[in-house]
């Protein structure tokens, strides 16, 4: 059975390790968003394809939540020392694989080719593709501020202040990554990771193409939903949710998820949204799906894959 | 009295640590080689800057030679797991310096004013200007590869390699940095340092305006020989001068600075050159020049600043 998984970072790569206990990874295909890429100290950082690549490698610091295990800050402090832009943190084991990726790109690789290389030296099993090799940034326009890049938002601004504005830069002229378009194709079953609608899947939305791709696979696609009980398990997409719009609620989802998936996991908390979220056109199945305890991971996969293939 | 020193990388170091135990940094001003700068994984290394700012700060590893104390090692190791470009040793105290000149460089800053931040940083008094803010590579043809980068040639090939031409990218185009002629102009005394002739003195020279500043400069300029008792201190002075039909002698040395400096300081162990020297028509003057011995640099100093003053 083949599956190809839409990812943001921590949910996406959590569902991610959780089916890959389930599937051979030869049979998965993450396809990851790019649209929170930034350049950095001129280093070209991909937070999501980090998150998925270090946490399937079992790289990650559990304790922190992010970044590697065995972590060290010298270049941090040094940076500090200059008086340096300091607010996005990078740590010493990570900076290689900015390093590595910055001189591959300038060497004229693609993004899909230099991650493929990232994720083969980290072992990994499964196909990991940028969404697109062209450039895609989330600008988010925020109350005090006016339109910053994602990265300002989510880290120097903690994601703490009103959002009231989303814009994909690049999308229009972006072309799905190499193997993209081929894994929704070929999948017995797509997955929507739970990972923010608007700022983790929206982007890889709306590379032209992918949505409508989607929305062709939609009877075999399944979307988990990030929000549980009206709330983000991580990150601010509850708040999002609702400054632009939207409701932050299972149904919320349901409702943004409809046009393009069959099926909608909804975890036990929101048991009582069934109804609701059936209501809106989409099919709801009620599992545990908050994947902080051991083994839900591989559950909500299981659950997921024979949903989807229904 | 006020002092510009042409500089390249270990040598000039040195030799301004020892000057600056005779004079007040205020009054010094280092003009050093840009040639040997490199971009490398997206960041722009300025290896002889970094090299007077580390070693006048007091932050260098002694043991090793080169690169700051306490410095670790993970992003390399890091890069290593990538098969990543790791023959330039990049140390992660010191990427701190790359990622911030590189970020103040994509910011718009001139390389003089990151240069500066970067000495402020490290509580230096003195002037620290890199010979121009414009792009100056200079590039090596080795006798079995063709032209590549000097820190190619210099690291990568570990200098082991026939030199047959040199060349300095760029050079035409290139203006002097802010401060640079001013430096030279008001110089009491102008000291070419003990640095490698051909290049990291030679990308100096080569920016237009300044040889001629020199020569207009050359009844106070000291310059002194890197070369002592027919073998370069470090580096590889000595090979390089004869492959491109030199002498690695203090008389090949006075050959070449013969039109820039009155003076030129040879070791005690070239006394018996110092006629032959003078025949060129450059004064010689004997002294210790070794300074990995105590007291020597400051000794030096001390003298070429009497005879550079007469």
């Amino acid at each position: 059975m083949r599956v190809a998984v839409l990812c943001g970072g921590v949910g996406a790569a959590r569902f991610l390790a959780g089916l890959l206990q389930v599937i051979e990874p030869t049979d998965v295909t993450a396809i990851v968003n790019t649209g929170d890429d930034v350049i950095l100290h001129g280093l070209h950082i991909s937070p999501d394809l980090d998150t998925v690549t270090y946490t399937l490698a079992g790289a990650t610091d559990a304790e922190r939540g992010w970044g590697l295990a065995g972590e060290t800050w010298q270049a941090m402090e040094g940076l500090r020392r200059y008086g340096g832009v300091d607010w996005f943190n990078l740590g010493d084991r990570d900076l290689a694989t900015h390093l590595y990726r910055t001189h591959r790109l300038s060497e004229g690789a693609g993004l899909a080719e230099v991650t493929a290389e990232i994720a083969n030296a980290w072992g990994l099993g499964l196909q990991v593709l940028p969404v697109t090799d062209d450039p895609l940034r989330t600008m988010v326009t925020v109350v005090d501020e006016g339109e910053i890049g994602f990265q300002e938002y989510f880290v120097r601004r903690q994601h703490s202040v009103e959002v009231t504005d989303v814009r994909f830069a690049g999308a229009d002229a972006a072309r799905p990554g190499p193997g993209v378009l081929a894994a929704l194709s070929v999948a017995d079953v797509v997955v929507i990771a739970p990972s923010n609608p608007l700022v983790s899947i929206g982007p890889i939305l709306a590379v032209p193409g992918i949505r409508h791709a989607v929305e062709e696979a939609r009877e075999r696609t399944v979307a988990v939903s990030p929000i549980v009980g009206g709330a983000a398990i991580k990150g601010p997409a509850d708040r999002m949710l609702r400054e632009l719009g939207h409701e932050a609620s299972v149904t919320g989802v349901a409702r943004l998820y409809a046009p393009l998936a069959a099926t909608l996991v909804i975890d036990q908390v929101d048991a009582d949204q069934a109804d609701a979220v059936e209501a809106i056109g989409i099919r709801s199945v009620v599992t545990p799906t908050i994947m902080s305890e051991s083994g839900v991971a591989a559950a909500l996969a299981r659950t997921v894959l024979s949903e989807g293939a229904r």
